[in-house]
């Protein structure tokens, strides 16, 4: 129940804790740890569970104590020659700040003129005291904090802590106990009675509120329990030989291997924290305090070394003497996490699959995009808060329409504010630094298109309240016109008011390296979802091996070519439809020839025309009737035409293969533009790789159907330029009905992507265009635990996959399988996908490299 | 390959075709059938195949033809003593008037003057040839039908066929013959050539274009092929003591026991079919012919006990001698079905469970609705056609908006005609005699509710255009205003111009008798789908265990309801909510208080509040202004808050137990409704059994969430009245996810029961009130079968209703499952049902009597 500290090392953490298994690890390895013992994480859960000590535990803390007293010979409260302890909680993982700890422990009437007359120092030692109180009043006795520090705010009247003299601290301390009093609780004089009492505290604040939303935020296990540090104190605050610091064994911000760390001498660690006292850097703890320095660079080296990783370390130095008191795995920036991982490999304390597994893919996402500079985000005050879309940050002046975008970013930055976007602001959206919405969720159209732009994007932000007439929106009273300069960071979400400096993205060597090695591991291809050459051409430089999805709606929303698609659409019959697709022919076929070069000799799956053909068309009467001029077609009709066109439920309408089927010369000259391209392509010497994808299939025949439609276009015009092309039939994966049907589909298909955007929609019944009016609230609520249009949700959504795939490999074991959906870029998505042995994961370009990643980490971990 | 009449019997239906086997049975019994063969429809099959005749067929034909010519003791093409043969098709599955038939073969140049003379009536013969002429050219030689018309028909100048000579008709056939020439064709004299050529054609018939769009449209396999029946002619048309006639062994509209037929003397079939003469009834024949009278009646109870059926069969009086020509099971009424199968049953001709095989579920639907006058159905036209969205007639004036039909109801029988019906039209459909809509689907608004009401409804009627302002609607040219009468046909989808006389259903004895049959045989539990207690008692009457399905929403839409309802959802927080909930409470506990006394001691699912709040809400300016003043609300506010509400697709948004989930204080109030109600149904000696349903369930968590909040409540309610009410939780399986994670929410819940109609929309991604748009296209294209909203879909929303009943009985033997989707009314969906287990089918009250029929039917069929 209880381990002596270096009875046992760092691999006991579940039992002793992350701080009691490392204390236990660096006593064994030698270093100057203040000794102590641990109380294991398995009485905590069985002291909470019974709301009483498991039998013999208080004598084995007797004979612990009792050992620690004779190894310092000193003696918990004894008159003369006092033991101090403090007590820290710890548990298996890291809950920084969130269970209580008590230090100066020992400290009565009695002991507090033994430390006066070790120390010499009155003021240290009515300070420790007046501390201790304040600390086991709150914590113990669970007094509220916000009345000591009343007390003590009464006393020092502006002026500082230090400030205090021992006359002033005495009787703080008198006001303290009486204050405790008054609540009807006793303050214990007898020390093992403090002790008791503080492990009692100890435990119990591990189902304190705030613990619990920890765990339950971070997916903690509640059953875990912490674990108890009883330890000898040392004090820093002993003079000026004295000093208290952190090291961290390489530089967090950088990666570089050179001791980084911060000190301060005669010292508490709390000051160092606090922030009173500007620390001194590491170095200058030469001049200080040279033996020790020496000392401490040993240590720096022995942890790093030791524990294969970058440490942070917390230090005490009583009376020129080195105590380590603690020491972790620190965080670190993506930069240099990558950085240190790589260095460690070519250092030979690491291997490459270890380097790989410590990077958290979403972190890499810093090193790919600009970021508010932080040294000025720090002081930033935020004025809402919406979803993180996409990430990156962004700089400019407001503007609340697509067109005032175009015009107003000709002469200066530009932040696109609407409530939502449509396909017809996408050129306002490609001006614009950022684009801010105050609705829709994640995979929203802003947020869609924001991450295949790489630019960075915010949704879903209810706080503001958009007034496009007046061109303003509110935050609460906050008044924010158009014109006025605003930041956001795609990658948490916040809106600052003002303009910040932003850094640019750094692809440093070290990055290269690891991708590397990542591609050597991974078995998952992975593409990229790109519309247009130049996100191609950048996700090819960021290591996509092809493209997984080309959507070819976007390509005609711009001028000349919505008119014809408009046309198309109006036409009342299959010739007015052909009249109107032979004017866009040209034009698509010129978009393909750029994504084939751009991809040359890879993959580029192209999916034919997928949304709902009303997306195409004005709602407004005022651009009803300006088209109703252009087309030369009365208003009412046209008005009547378009409002046949609304659907209840677009996104179970009229779309996807569903066009195809019934208007069969759409796919013709969708196939014709591809094929046509291909051919084209490789007469100038290169090599189109083109696979051509079905969208929303629900049937078989659906895919039969259109399959003999493709064919026969691609053989008419491969015979008629007297050439082959190479090319694909396949589907997108995106409806319950194709998964459970998928051995049909897979006997008469080349390949599969995941479209699981759509099939989350599906397979939960959510919308998501809708779901943000609850999602949040049900994870709030605990009813779910991920979004799952974040992470793919395994039970559901991955259940029906896992059928599909298996259906298919059976049917057609030579299909490729893959998936395009916004899951293709997140890791625990990622690993599923590996889990289902799928070819290929496609994400947008920027995600590419964390895709890599992942793919990688999932092989390590899975095999 | 060759089979003459009497070698094979009826058990030889697929290789002797339905006609071919029939009269090779006749043969066998004795009765007095013209002697002929058959060529089976295997040689068909190999003959389409290989485009010749296989080897041994002509040898084969000739040997049966010599045998034919010695029992006739006459000879094809015999100058004196010639025989004429017919050549008729005969598949394995009847396809009327599909095929090719050709009459009179053997007749040419020299044969004619035999025939003249055996018959000695010139006029006679040459008709014979010129029919022959005419249906070999048209049959045979593939001459346009309509040319050899226009020769008759400058000959007739008016007059009826009947009234030509003999010398015009030798003069037509002359013509004819010229027809013939001038387009390239040979008429041939040799009659073993004219045998073997009408063979071939009537092979070739097979894959004619009509017969293929039959076989696809009634799913007959294209592999099957048709017979070739060659049978010696006989005449009915030989002078006063020849006849032709068709006999129904039992009345085929009553179903009374008694012969019934119809016969013309000196005539021949078509005359009996063409109605150009009528027919008298079979009991004259008694006078007419006595002795042939006998016989014929013999044939009568010798046909219905050999076949065990009413037989449909034909036969020909040749001078006093009877031949029977053909027989097979006869088409007949419903009421004449029920009848037929009982009476047999009791005659112990068949037993019981062949008698519930005998019945079309469908077709008792007739048995249970107001069907327009047969007589008078004849004789009108239709102005227009919709889909038959809810059986039974209706007769009134037009009118053309729900308050409208309210007003002109109490004068006199209104049918509502609208573009398509809401909730808030609820009250003028229910005082409707119909509802005819020109748009949505099966499965829309109208039609639910139309069904449910039991009222006869046809929708999807693209043909008329509404104006509602003007308060008329167009078909074409035709106007038709408010005030106007129509007659709607909601088994058919027909719309009459004019006003019907309507005749009431008939519940007769057999009927019952044959439904508590199906009863004892059944394993499947029949419920039904009703929001009141009017439409509990009907279904209750008509034999329904419970109820499985009572939508809540429904009632929300009356006057003091909906004002309560509006006030709800408008509310700002839990607070208002709770206010508004607290005035529904006593209307909602009302109403289930009648539902639980019409339902005393069966189970009673009732489903929480469904639909996405904006349902409630209006969406005209003109209505939101109305209902601001009422509620005391800025208009402004209020337009914002119901715009806020509105969604991009309602089906995948804010709906269902969501609402519960964000709510509580809703599921409290229903709860509270259901469980109070059953206390004082019980507190008042009644057996109240309720169901509690949770709608749209995603995830375990929200049921686990819900049944929290629901057994609270119901438990408070209980110890404050100290009673206990036995209750259950279940969910509605509406989505693909509760599917594949039906074990986790098994174990939270008492019983499943499947919404398909939501189910099949999330399966396909087909919205059902959008997909009218394509599904009928589809169905045109043989790219869907079916329609998923009518039939079951087995492949994909069957394979995840499997995989859902198979998880959730594994996790919780002791669930009930049944299914409340529009499919719990469906035969073939019922049988699936059936197949996979469920424990009960629920549909609307006119269904219950065809769900407890084709329930017994699955069993029967399935064990």
């Amino acid at each position: 129940m209880v381990y002596f500290f270096g009875e046992k090392g760092k691999e006991s953490k579940p039992l002793l804790g992350g701080k009691g298994s490392n204390l236990g690890e660096m006593t064994k390895m030698g270093l100057p740890v203040p000794p102590g013992f641990t109380i294991s994480t398995q009485v905590c859960m069985d002291f909470l569970k019974e709301k009483k000590y498991p039998r013999g535990l208080e004598k084995e803390i007797d004979s612990n104590l009792r050992k620690l007293e004779k190894k310092m010979g000193k003696r918990l409260g004894d008159e003369k020659n006092p033991l101090f302890l403090s007590v820290r909680s710890g548990a298996p993982v890291s809950m920084p700040g969130m269970m209580d700890s008590v230090l100066n422990i020992g400290l009565n009437d009695k002991t507090i003129n033994g430390l006066e007359k070790q120390s010499g120092d009155p003021r240290f030692v009515w300070d420790s005291c007046r501390r201790f109180v304040q600390m086991f009043g709150d914590v113990v006795l669970g007094v509220e904090h916000s009345k000591f520090e009343k007390i003590l705010e009464g006393y020092k009247k502006g002026r500082n802590d230090t400030d205090l003299n021992v006359e002033e601290l005495k009787k703080i301390v008198n006001d303290h106990k009486k204050l405790i009093k008054r609540g009807g609780k006793k303050f214990p004089e007898y020390p093992r009675e403090q002790l008791k009492m503080t492990i009692d505290a100890v435990f119990n604040s591990w189902n304190n509120k705030r613990a619990k939303i920890y765990r339950k935020l971070h997916g903690i296990p509640g059953d875990m329990g912490t674990a108890v540090n009883v330890q000898v104190m040392v004090f820093g605050n002993l003079g000026w030989d004295s000093g208290t610091g952190v090291g961290f064994t390489r530089n967090p911000s950088t990666g570089e291997n050179k001791p980084y760390g911060e000190y301060l001498m005669n010292a508490q660690g709390e000051d160092v924290v606090a922030g009173i006292r500007t620390p001194k850097n590491i170095e200058d703890l030469k001049k200080d305090a040279p033996v020790v320095y020496q000392e401490l660079m040993k240590v720096y080296k022995i942890l790093d070394k030791h524990y294969r990783d970058m440490q942070d370390f917390e230090f005490t130095i009583e009376e020129k003497r080195l105590f380590v008191l603690q020491t972790r795995t620190g965080k670190r920036t993506a930069q240099a996490a990558v950085k240190i991982a790589v260095d460690m490999v070519n250092e030979k304390l690491i291997k490459k699959e270890e380097a790989i597994m410590r990077i958290d893919p979403d972190q890499i996402n810093q090193l790919l995009h600009k970021q508010i500079d932080p040294k000025e985000k720090g002081k930033a005050k935020v004025i809402a808060k919406g979803l993180p879309a996409s990430p990156g940050a962004g700089v400019g002046v407001v503007c609340f329409s697509a067109e005032r975008a175009e015009e107003l970013s000709k002469k200066q930055k530009v932040i696109l504010v609407r409530n939502e976007t449509s396909p017809e602001d996408i050129q306002g959206m490609a001006v614009s630094q950022g684009i801010l919405t105050a609705r829709g969720g994640m995979t929203s159209h802003a947020a869609v298109v924001g991450r295949g732009m790489g630019k960075c994007c915010v949704v879903g932000c209810g706080d503001i309240n958009i007034d496009e007439e007046k061109r303003i929106f509110m935050v609460k009273n906050l008044r924010i016109k158009e014109g006025d300069w605003v930041t956001l960071d795609g990658g948490t979400g916040e809106v600052f008011l003002g303009r910040f400096t932003l850094i640019d993205p750094e692809m440093k060597g070290e990055f290269q390296i690891l991708m590397k090695w990542a591609d050597g591991i991974r078995k998952l291809g992975v593409r990229t979802n790109a519309d247009a050459p130049k996100d191609a051409k950048r996700a090819r430089d960021f290591g996509a091996e092809g493209i997984g999805l080309a959507r070819t709606e976007h390509m005609f929303f711009e001028g000349e070519r919505i008119r014809a698609m408009r046309e198309m659409i109006i036409a009342g019959d299959s010739e007015g439809r052909r009249k109107a697709l032979t004017k866009l022919l040209p034009m698509q076929k010129k978009d393909f020839i750029g994504i084939f070069k751009a991809m040359n000799g890879l993959p580029v799956t192209i999916r034919l025309l997928d949304p709902p053909l009303h997306e195409f068309l004005p709602k407004e009467n005022k651009e009803i009737r300006k088209l109703a001029r252009e087309m030369g077609v009365k208003f009412g009709v046209l008005r009547n035409k378009i409002s046949s066109l609304e659907e209840f439920n677009p996104m179970l309408g009229f779309r996807g293969c569903r066009l195809g089927v019934i208007y069969p010369e759409i796919t013709e000259m969708q196939t014709d533009a591809i094929i046509s391209a291909a051919i084209e392509v490789n007469k100038g010497g290169g090599d189109a790789l083109p696979e051509i994808e079905i969208p929303v299939l629900s049937d078989v025949e659906e895919g039969v159907f259109l399959r003999k439609v493709i064919e026969n276009t691609a053989k008419k015009l491969m015979e008629k330029n007297r050439v082959k092309i190479k090319y694909k039939i396949g589907t997108m994966i995106e409806l319950p009905r194709a998964c459970v049907t998928a051995d049909k589909l897979a006997k008469t298909l080349d390949f599969f992507s995941f479209g699981t955007n759509d099939l989350t929609q599906t397979v939960y019944g959510f919308s998501r265009d809708d779901a943000g009016r609850f999602i949040p609230k049900y994870i709030e609520k605990g009813v779910l635990k991920k979004d799952p249009f974040q992470v793919v949700d395994r039970d559901g959504v991955g259940s029906l996959m896992k059928i599909c795939v298996e259906l298919a490999r059976k049917a057609n074991p030579r299909i490729e399988i893959g998936i395009c959906g916004e899951h293709g870029g997140e890791k625990e998505s990622i690993e599923f996908c590996h889990l289902i042995g799928l070819d290929y994961v496609s994400c947008s370009p920027f995600r590419v490299p964390i895709a890599r990643l992942a793919a990688a980490q999932a092989k390590i971990k899975n095999g």
